[in-house]
């Protein structure tokens, strides 16, 4: 195998198995193209050289010595900076925390550690997850590896430009109205947003807590199901994650499948290179499953503003004391947006959550009765340029982060499970994102359809188009 | 046994069930005293005799059938005007729901009835349970049994009275900042907010989500004990309620028993009256208890303010709807209220509930770990004319709803467990009520501990005083 590209998560977990590489020999090698690549893509807040080789030596040692490992077993990955790991720095891509080292250790880390996994270092990402550009105001933005011009998305900005750009192979994000979608859906790379309630936030910066979900990207379906595998499952130190039902395996038969395609406000005013991958993927997807037709949706018309209005509720919450104590160590657009949660009222907030049990139930009801997964574009555009969208506090902030989540928030809302994935490449060789939802615990589902649509489709890597 | 003096309601069920006296006698004699008293208590919104007659005649013919009963088996009583009965109306004291009828009948009632209670009629409140003095727009105020001049208290003004009046035994009331334990006080009775999760809010009408609890108002500590006791634990139709303990019984041995004095805002500007007669209850209880000293208390100094955030946050959703279509519909003080609701920020809602954990577990960890039960004051000072504080929408109207409420909105706002009873008689003969606070789930330390008080103290009845 190639050291620059061994294949799935599972090869390379058991090429160090079976001894054809080290896991010293593979951190070494990610750790180069991670400082090779920090001058393009501006991805690692901070590469742990000296912790990540020890970590491998261990792994490696494990190896020599006989000891069972998990099924990540040495192998290097990166995570957005968001995770506590007791003794190392979470600094959540702000000024704030730039400095605080944590006491203990998240679940979704200890999980990772437990299944084998080397960290190799932190990643860029918006200032406390806030922000679906990719812009950072202390740490610079992180660049999209398909065109540093472009942006990467966010909030999980580093994390799709580290997967994208070839330097590991798969790492964690989070999403709360589409951080973890949307730099997938513009780094060219797959992501999974799971369940709410799948995956423990234990020890993970919290932004909406009715909303957040911490989940891979990765290159391709396979490797982002594995690692949600891992990370996934009730957890006692985090009374919100609920699973039941663990992620069931992968299947390709989906012959019983029926896809139904959102319509309305997720067709409507689409890029022409948006709606031709969509008509690529939904004629694809006609002849791997049972049935595709469009899908029956209740009134989502307001759905967006709803699900930011309980955003931006809870995240006002989860920093009044910084904002009260540390204003000007914000960056100037987290301040503005955190200072306008201040004008959101308690009653239109509950109000909000109110119409959310009815909107999922009639979503239950009606969509997920007809149809087991339901098929939507990721963006409504391309890539944007990170100069069209730099809007710092500017008069159309709102409008620009309205418009990069349109189409990822109504799920976060509803606490859905999505799998996003490219599905086609632009006239300019832009990657065209589809998001596949399922009804709640079945990423299994999603992921499967995705897994299929990923062969049948067989996209060629995105590759620097800047280079060109 | 007299019939409007039948002792307990112990007394008056065995009375019935031994063949002393009929339901129908009991339950007739007391609609008479209904009907007597509505010119001097406007206590009953309706009087609903045909079907309480139907009721009573039927558990005559199930005791002569030998069929099992339950404890109130054939006993008359009469409820606060918010919780469903399948085909009757439930009103709240408003005109928005003047004629709704109820299609489900409420956990509660459920229960009453299966324990075979008869119910003569709905009783008067403030409108939709908003308002501690019990003035009502719509329906006029309920009048104060011990002298009219007064107020009743609120919300369950009509629960008050009617027991206070000695028109039925035991009422329902409910309690969301001080509604059952302030008519209790103002009343001269006896009234038990249980811990937040231990009775069913099934079919109640909502007001806070959070802080609403249901429960008795009676003339002595055993009758609304039992009356918990019928109408507590876990409930398949509401989620909230989590009762683990059943309500265990009283005891008379409190030799063991720690008490805790809140000082602070609970001793300081407290009436003259009022702090002689907890001086009389603190001497009173050093003779029945094992020790008596001063309570150790978190920072509570902004406790009240909190709960009443969350509490207008929340009513200000539950009337979302009807502030939308029909404010016109709504007294103007509540609508008033209602209206302000909107300036309550959501951060600062989520943040009064995130301080409201984190005073709770110091309660726990220091409060309740030095003592068993906390005494405080219900009202800082006496019951107030209801002139000085029909406040209608004037500029003095928060100011009144806060000092009514400053004793006994903390306790909701920490969900404890609070039996109110009357423990002095000022020079002008009015009572003087004590808070009896106990930790989550044991009503029983503090409901044993105001019973052997009231037995120690023997308090006449409070009389017309207006009469004299």
């Amino acid at each position: 195998m190639s050291l620059d590209n061994p294949g799935s998560l599972s090869d390379a977990a058991n090429a160090i198995r079976r001894g054809d590489i080290s896991s010293v020999e593979m951190t070494k090698a990610a750790l180069a193209r991670a400082k090779a690549s920090q001058e393009r893509l501006n991805a690692f807040i901070e590469i742990e050289e000296q912790p990540a080789l020890e970590a491998a030596e261990a792994a490696d040692k494990a190896l020599v010595d006989g000891r069972e490992t998990g099924s990540l077993h040495g192998v290097p990955l990166a995570h957005k900076d968001m995770y506590d790991r007791r003794g190392f720095v979470t600094g959540c891509g702000s000024k704030i925390r730039a400095g605080h080292v944590a006491s203990d250790t998240s679940t979704v880390m200890a999980r990772l550690q437990a299944a084998g996994a080397i960290t190799i270092g932190r990643l860029n990402m918006s200032e406390f997850a806030m922000g679906p550009t990719g812009h950072n105001f202390h740490h610079g933005r992180a660049l999209n590896p398909i065109d540093p011009a472009l942006v990467t998305g966010g909030s999980s900005s580093g994390s799709g430009a580290v997967v994208g750009g070839g330097v590991v192979m798969a790492a964690l994000g989070s999403d709360t109205g589409g951080s973890i979608r949307l730099p997938a859906a513009c780094c060219g790379v797959v992501g999974i947003k799971p369940t709410q309630g799948r995956v423990s936030r234990h020890g993970v910066m919290p932004l909406s807590f009715s909303q957040d979900c911490v989940g891979p990207l990765a290159r391709r379906v396979a490797d982002a199901y594995l690692l949600l595998q891992q990370i996934a499952g009730p957890d006692g130190l985090d009374p919100t994650c609920v699973s039941v039902i663990p992620p069931q395996d992968l299947t390709s038969d989906l012959s019983a499948i029926r896809i139904g395609i959102a319509g309305g406000m997720f067709a409507d005013g689409l890029d022409g290179d948006v709606a031709k991958g969509m008509e690529l993927a939904i004629e694809t997807l006609s002849s791997l499953v049972g049935t595709v037709s469009s899908a029956t949706l209740p009134d989502l018309a307001s759905i967006a503003e709803l699900a930011n209005v309980v955003a931006m509720a809870e995240a006002g919450t989860a920093h009044f004391d910084g904002m009260r104590e540390r204003p000007e160590d914000y960056g100037p657009q987290i301040r503005m947006r955190l200072s306008q949660s201040l004008a959101i009222p308690a009653p239109i907030y509950l109000r909000a959550l109110q119409i959310r049990a009815v909107t999922l139930k009639a979503c239950l009801d009606t969509t997920f009765a007809q149809a087991d997964v339901l098929i939507a574009p990721a963006m409504p555009f391309l890539p944007p340029l990170s100069a069209d969208v730099d809007i710092g506090t500017s008069p159309r902030m709102n409008a620009v982060v309205s418009a990069m989540t349109s189409l990822t928030r109504p799920f976060s809302y509803l606490g859905l499970p999505v799998v996003t994935l490219p599905v086609a490449q632009s006239q300019g060789g832009l990657p065209v994102a589809l998001q596949i939802i399922a009804r709640p615990w079945r990423e299994d589902l999603a992921a499967s359809v995705a897994q299929s649509l990923e062969r049948a489709i067989a996209l060629p890597a995105f590759i620097d188009r800047s280079a060109a």
